[in-house]
């Protein structure tokens, strides 16, 4: 009886209970193996990994491996706009230096420790399409992209939400 | 003498010249099979799109073919921060009426016959990640988006732009 009692608690609590939960706990992003850049790396470099990756921004990470800036698939948007596209040898930090905000200030980040509405709602806020994860010290340990949350809508356990049928 | 001075003249033109070719003429962007939605589509389809086809925005079209909005990646977010995504069954239509521009005017576009100079431009003063390119009539051919030119600088013809090698 009191399993029943749980189960039909459990099933009138606010549905989107995931907002409340942390990014590790629910598994959004990617967690291992980001893909960053240094200063110095060359925009060419930069471009490639974009392509071969299928990413759309790099944090830029000095070499204690803390966040500095992040070079995303829109400032290469503005390498074009600005004719510089025949010098692809110029750095990370060349090809950002006319961007107003720079610096690690500019990085919209997270921690891993922190819930899903929070995320959401630094996202929206920032305006900005993915938060660069860090642990206490600024260190890179991930990202979370609208991609992951997309597909965290998507395919999150049917258990949690009926889906209607008709 | 003549082929040769045409050779040093060429080579002598301003590299970017193919900044005055067209979408068309330089195959950027998908041209076929673009994938677009109806206003009655239901987000659910939507975001199941996005996640198959790893694609980042729907034009939304009307009976005919002609763009009247588009579904982006982003405005997912926007589902997800105003707490209806436990609601995927209410349809792109409904799902806009919040935003502030709307309709076919809110869509960043452009044709085909277009050159890529303009393409960027209007890519950066809109702010947008991909413009839809129509016909005439409004008619949904294809989209271009960063992606794309990003792809085209990286890969451009090595004849265009002889590589430093060190
Ligand atoms: N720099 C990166 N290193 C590793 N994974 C990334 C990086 N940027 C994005 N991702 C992941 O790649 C996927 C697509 O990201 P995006 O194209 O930025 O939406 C998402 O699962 C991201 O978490
Ligand atoms: N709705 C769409 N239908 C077909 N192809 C698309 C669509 N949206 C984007 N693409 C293409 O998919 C690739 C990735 O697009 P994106 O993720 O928007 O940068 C690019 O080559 C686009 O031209």
């Amino acid at each position: 009886r009191i399993l029943r009692y749980l189960y039909l608690y459990m099933k009138d609590l606010p549905r989107p209970s995931f907002m409340s939960c942390t990014l590790k706990e629910l598994n959004i992003g990617t967690h291992e193996s980001v893909i960053t850049a240094s200063q110095d790396t060359p925009i060419i470099t930069a471009l490639n990994i974009f392509v071969e990756n299928r990413i759309s921004a790099l944090p830029v990470v000095d070499k204690d491996g803390r966040v500095v800036d992040i070079y995303a698939k829109f400032d290469v948007i503005n390498l074009a706009a600005e004719k510089t596209y025949n010098n692809l040898d110029i750095t990370i930090a060349q090809a950002l230096q006319h961007r107003e905000q720079q610096g690690a200030e500019s990085v919209a980040k997270c921690l891993a420790s922190e819930t899903l509405k929070t995320v959401i709602e630094r996202i929206v806020k920032a305006e900005v399409h993915r938060l660069v994860i860090v642990d206490e010290d600024d260190g890179v340990t991930g990202i979370v992209s609208l991609s992951d949350i997309l597909r965290f809508i998507v395919l999150k356990p049917m258990s949690e939400e009926p889906v209607k049928t008709s």
